[in-house]
């Protein structure tokens, strides 16, 4: 079994997937697939090295099945499917005792602050490992954790069936809330720039606006008989979108902000005032946003498929990595089949 | 009974007030106390002549005496103490639905799309006036308006006892909501620039914190144990408290916006999503803030009397407004005599 080592400098080597013997409380699991994450590109572009330790693996939107588990571990055996939920709080600071496991100050990022799933074996806390259905389509397993931060978004916006939401931005993240929000029975608009994810919501069924050639604000009123958007959710993390998300949302309506801005930006404040708007940072998710996701996976309703670009082996990690950073090819979510050379 | 008449370009003359025999669902009454608020320094400086038509009375944070009530109204009556909520609703757009007549955008605010309270006899909409007991203290009734603003901004916060509440900018609203976070039971620190608001302040028993002269930041990290505040109201309205706002929540913790933001404001909105802030607007009030507010004067707890910094007939508005404007005086909070020439 193979594994990409993340070596610097937009560099992965492929070498051999160690396999770690599980310790006390760990499980080691066989990788079946591995999403790549906006998160990895930002490793491979060197923006992360000062929380890891080159040559590393990363990733860590995993799925596979369960080889062997450590002393202690009573609740997984051998051939359980599972997928990893890789953030582990420390369980003892201001956040986690509240319960804000998601948001733990000393959070280790498993696939970042250590191994991670771009590799055949993986020895992981067992804890941190949510079972499946043996007969789970493992493919649309392989998208639980970005599932996971939607429906954590979804849970934060308050979505109810009846909803009018506005998801700014369709990449993955995006699209996962949009598909979310109408599980829910919420009325979804979706606004995107970029052609081949404007084609690809449509073909999944979104009502899409690209703003730059249609009046959003004139649009949304109209739909919604003067009144505004319940729900609109920042998933863009730029200046348009920060300007837009106080503009859409009815009174007394709701702003999720999804989008990791890299710099402060300009923000109506008068308006969150004026229609008492309540504006809401959303960040990973906890254990009851997997169970909804999985739930979600396990029955089935979602077209996750159509959200899968392409499924290439560890070997071609390097090519997939440039590809996506060149913006030669129009990836919504590639898999990493950890499982093939 | 004399009436103060704004003329426009920073001018009251002082004529007559007129008795208006209330029509239909009417009430007129004799104003005891009007309080200057904010809104009507705008006024006087000309920056809502697009929403009244001088020469017209203005004020709206009033209390007083029926004196007669009109067709239908039946259960006021000549004498009864009463306080009016000068927010007059559309009741039928999509926010009054909701219940957020607070925000309904045809409201009607009594005293600027109207006339006002700086005047003797007012005659007003009898469905917006609450009854007082008889013998409540007229001075403290004069400030539920505002009251009724900060009993609403900390019910918006949901502050409960043990929180830790941080309050940017000590002015008429910001030591109310001070006030009433200490009797919800929250520990308050009050931040403030201004020498007099820092006094007041003191002498009203909350630890201050001048930012300019003293890291607030690390003295609420401090003071919390490093978990940081539960609620931070901003009611500074400027980029400073901008700044500041989404420096001092804890994970998961409350920002309030209740200034009046004149322009868009830079905004740390990663600072949003990484801890989960809320960031939510709060403006005017319901009937159930009032309620609060005069729950809160007839039990009598808060020193309110420290907050009126002077007691003036309306005879002296013009100097009233010109001191305030020209800041001559470090007033908190005027009242007007309305029933004296």
């Amino acid at each position: 079994m193979k594994a990409a080592y993340y070596e610097g400098n937009k560099r992965f080597s492929i070498g051999e997937s160690k396999v770690i013997p599980p310790g006390p409380g760990q499980a080691r699991m066989e990788v079946a697939y591995a999403g790549v994450c906006g998160t990895d590109v930002h490793v491979f572009l060197g923006h992360m090295d000062h929380r890891l330790t080159p040559p590393q693996v990363v990733g860590h939107e995993a799925v596979g099945t369960i080889a062997e588990v450590g002393q202690g571990v009573t609740d997984l055996k051998p051939g359980d499917r599972v997928v990893l939920r890789p953030t582990d709080a420390c369980g003892t600071c201001p956040s986690c005792k509240r319960g804000h496991i998601n948001i733990c100050p000393k959070l280790n990022f498993i696939g970042i602050t250590s191994a991670g799933a771009f590799q055949g074996s993986w020895t992981v806390p067992a804890h941190l490992l949510h079972k499946l259905p043996d007969d789970v389509n493992m493919v649309h397993a392989a998208l639980i954790e970005p599932l996971a931060v939607a429906t954590h978004d979804v849970r934060y916006g308050q979505v109810t069936a009846g909803d009018f939401c506005v998801i700014l931005g369709a990449g993955p993240i995006g699209m996962l809330e949009a598909l979310v929000c109408r599980e829910k029975g919420a009325t979804v608009v979706v606004s995107e720039v970029n052609a081949s994810r404007v084609k690809l919501a449509r073909e999944l069924g979104f009502d899409v606006v690209n703003p730059s050639e249609t009046d959003l604000v004139k649009y949304v009123f109209d739909q919604t008989g003067g009144a505004g958007a319940d729900v609109v959710f920042e998933v863009t993390g730029t200046q348009a979108g920060a300007d837009m998300m106080t503009k859409l949302p009815r009174t007394g309506g709701r702003i999720v902000i999804v989008a990791i801005f890299a710099d402060p930006m300009m923000v109506d404040l008068r308006a969150i005032l004026w229609r008492e708007y309540t504006v809401i940072g959303a960040r990973n998710y906890v254990k009851e946003d997997y169970d909804e996701a999985i739930r979600l996976v396990v029955e089935g309703n979602l077209p996750l498929e159509k959200l899968v670009s392409d499924i290439r082996p560890v070997s071609r990690i390097q090519e997939t990595f440039e590809e996506i950073v060149g913006g030669k090819a129009d990836f919504m979510k590639v898999l990493i089949d950890s499982s093939a050379d």
